[in-house]
């Protein structure tokens, strides 16, 4: 329906996760009548994302060097490794300033639905990592839905045996929600994990 | 917060239109992960849309050569132009397969709030095409909104003393609709111009 190249365009779009066909062609439209300059320096940012980001072969974060900057940064406590899915929640946790130890992101979830189980995720390294016994406590900081459940269960057996303090993530009320919209699991897991007031 | 680079991608993607800060987060996630060749596919046909998209000499719709297909195509009536206020519209109106004339794209409509008044469209161009009295009707196919309106308005007054038969597309419900929904001027319009049921 488009000119050929313009129809390309919104194709390749339209693969982008949450960029339906309306929104494909919004962004196209709107590329179309954009600065030349500034359309060449999107394609070059995405041609060098690609060449320049690794992943840290510690930790398997995102890195522009062989370690990402938390591995490489002496400050950080190497005795706490926080476990993740994926670097995002890395960001995540930097974003609170509460974490002061070093992490390890495994690269997703187990999740037999998808065909992804331990061996896709980067458990080996994880328990290689723990075998020299710098590290004391394990925190696990998978997602708090189905897949990252099963992940931090099967985590916590696998590291039994190593005699470390394993720990989980606190669940309960997000804090500025409301209580009355609160799911009944979230709200059950708040009082089993109520604390004295202080 | 993030890598460098990662940072810079999610900085250009956020402006884009309908992308916010949390999409633009997501599509960066999502390209890090992606095949390089994907992500180079999309970046090549970012370059090659503003390298090779121009626009037509005579109706500025978007074109690959000097003239778009429509003004190439000898089958199209030059006896009725269209003027609609941008490519997507030529793109919709073709959709429909109900119109066989030409296209006049203006590049917008009258905005006094956004600065943009008759001397930014393609006016002067449409009158200078007018000239030569090959065409007898101008459909005026602006968006039916405060802006198109008011260029519709302007053009008929413009084109009036050339003579020529100036229409407006139809106002009324929109197929598929509920009648209850339709708004009050929408309905208005559809009494004002209803027609002998066949």
């Amino acid at each position: 329906m488009y000119e050929g190249v313009v129809q390309d365009l919104i194709d390749e779009l339209g693969r982008l996760p949450g960029v339906g066909p309306k929104s494909a062609q919004r962004i196209a439209f709107h590329l179309l009548q954009a600065e030349p300059a500034d359309v060449r320096r999107l394609a070059e940012v995405l041609i060098e994302v690609k060449d320049k980001v690794k992943f840290c072969s510690i930790c398997f974060n995102v890195a522009e060097d062989d370690q990402c900057r938390i591995c490489r940064d002496p400050r950080r406590d190497p005795s706490v490794l926080c476990v993740v899915e994926e670097y995002k929640d890395v960001v995540a946790i930097e974003r609170t300033r509460e974490f002061r130890g070093r992490y390890h992101v495994l690269g997703g979830a187990i999740s037999p639905i998808d065909g992804i189980g331990p061996e896709q995720l980067h458990i080996r390294e994880l328990l290689t990592r723990l075998g020299d016994g710098a590290v004391t406590e394990v925190i696990l900081a998978t997602d708090p839905n189905l897949e990252g459940e099963a992940t931090a269960t099967y985590l916590t057996r696998m590291l039994g045996p190593l005699g470390l303090r394993v720990t989980r993530l606190a669940s309960g009320l997000p804090v500025g929600g409301d209580l009355e919209y609160a799911d009944e699991v979230t709200l059950g897991r708040a009082f089993v994990g109520r604390q004295a007031a202080t």
